[in-house]
């Protein structure tokens, strides 16, 4: 394998970057060796964060502008010179098809000279990778203010169900636990529901004393964030023994459940027998295992029951180092077949 | 009942306003002698329609403007001079607690000296009354981009249901409807849900080639409206025998009907034994008798099952006219009280 430190010098770095919609991540590590074992701790030379760069929420200069920055400061941070970038991976929201890839590739190419290798995904591709550690295998399921179902086959195949935003039904989103929360509040005092206590916890956390004034907080700001803030309200009260509530996270399970099974199915990832083992990384705060109400693992049982083969990943690094290490086993990939 | 012909000037006029959300309509009404028989057709003097007069749209001002233009104008047009108008109701979108009431009347004060008597209701008032010619009893429900349900005893209790906007849960509204139908058409797409009749109506009526596109047709414009617009091709769905669509439309006549059993057993409005006759006003086009597949229809099958008196009342007035009986009716009432 002396060829290898040919070309991979001792100094050379990688970039992974998750763009979100919320925050920006970029995260700088060396070149690690060729190797079947990663190191643990990964070595992370620098990490800098900065705000959203979907360009459909910020527009096209403002993302580049975000994208570029983080870039520049994470390498600065390392106390590395852009000339030693051999690669770097960008998982960012809102890129879709093949022509907002190479929007985004653009940008990227006008900073970076051309013997750097650049690959440009979703950003569901980085938080895949997180738990995968750099292999483009499996599927994820986010679900914090939105949810969305993601999978890759080895051959390179991809597949994605939900991600459409509520309007399109995300019901079993963080935005969609919450909404339905409000509404069985409303509907609890108009006399369509039955009682539940959800109505004086979500009262008391948004400091209203009447479900009357529910409706002038639910417009005064069309924020999703600000709905999907309200789920810890729903999970306690489900906790708590509420049924309105448990139904609610019930719903959601069946939602999240229905949105890995159509990505398996999709994509024949657990073959023909629906036998086959695969992963399912979990990712976003709905599916955090920080309650006895256990979302994610509630999800996970559900898959189970149709793909006895799913194994539940919760990721112990984040999207943006997924992103890196996605950056290096391409690099490395590019490599071998260089080899051949 | 000489003294009526005192008090009730041949010349005199009422006005009724509905002032809603896309558009208001005054009209003038000559003061009809009492009775207990209303004229068919009525007299109608003059009619005026302008934009939105719901003040949460289109703030204070414009509102205040917009309806003191269309009552001036209705008399213009009718050749009748300010000082001849004995009573007025106005029934306006956003007006929901005492202090609304009070807002709308400060901006009629200025317009009309104090002898003239003023009306101000929820624009859900006007519909109950066009349905009723004016007598404010029974339960209103209407479907249009939004729904509501709203009733009245005749000692003036009210109550209502529903009427909190999407993200609160009006499934039964056109926006909820036609957003399940999209839903239905994302989720065939992605494999959660059956393969329906809606994809290729949706698309076609739409104009776009794929359901990828409808993410971003969705959220390029926030118009309710727009998204409910789409409502008859979810009912031509239907009647060709699709099952997603006919599961989408059963779906919002339990809602619809939900919220009108809400308000009748809120306000015992078929009495103790659930069999008093009440009247059920039916406004807006989800619930217009336009198609095989009757939503309006169905929606009273549904609460005569509960409420064997429920009398469907489709008005044959328009709410602003049932404004205008409105206000006739408060007059008499109160002549009449003056008389004991």
């Amino acid at each position: 394998m002396g060829s290898e430190s040919e070309e991979c010098s001792e100094n050379e770095v990688i970039l992974g970057v998750d763009g979100g919609t919320t925050s920006t991540v970029c995260v700088c590590m060396p070149l690690l060796p060729f190797s079947d074992h990663l190191p643990d701790p990964l070595p992370i030379l620098g990490r800098v964060a900065a705000g959203c760069s979907n360009y459909n929420s910020v527009g096209e200069d403002a993302a580049k502008d975000t994208l570029g920055k983080v870039m520049e400061e994470a390498l600065s941070k390392s106390g590395v010179k852009k000339s030693a970038v051999r690669a770097i991976c960008l998982g960012v929201s809102g890129v879709n098809h093949p022509k907002d890839e190479e929007r985004v590739l653009s940008w990227i190419r006008d900073i970076f000279p051309a013997n750097v290798k650049i690959y440009i995904h979703n950003d569901a591709v980085a938080a895949l990778a997180s738990g995968t550690m750099g292999k483009l295998h499996g599927c994820v399921l986010i679900a914090g203010t939105g949810s969305i179902s993601f999978g890759f086959t080895e051959d390179g195949r991809k597949a994605r169900a939900a991600g459409a935003g509520p309007v399109l039904g995300d019901w079993g989103s963080g935005y969609g636990i919450a909404a339905r929360g409000l509404t069985a509040v409303v509907r609890a005092h108009d006399g369509r529901g039955p009682q539940t206590m959800l109505t004086s916890h979500i009262l008391d956390s948004l400091g209203l004393s009447s479900p009357d004034e529910l409706i002038g907080w639910t417009y005064a700001d069309p924020s999703w964030a600000r709905i999907a803030a309200l789920v810890p309200v729903v999970v306690s009260c489900a906790e708590a023994g509420d049924q309105v509530a448990n139904e609610i996270l019930n719903n959601a399970v069946q939602e999240l459940a229905s949105s890995v099974r159509a990505v398996v199915q999709r994509l024949s990832l657990a073959g023909e027998d629906r036998k086959g083992s695969f992963p399912v990384v979990m990712v976003g705060g709905v599916l955090e295992a920080n309650s006895s109400w256990d979302i994610g693992t509630e999800v996970i049982n559900c898959v189970l029951k149709t793909y006895s083969g799913a194994c539940p990943i919760r990721p112990k690094v984040e999207p943006a180092t997924g992103a890196a290490l996605l950056a290096w086993s391409f690099l490395m990939k590019e490599i071998l077949a260089g080899h051949r």
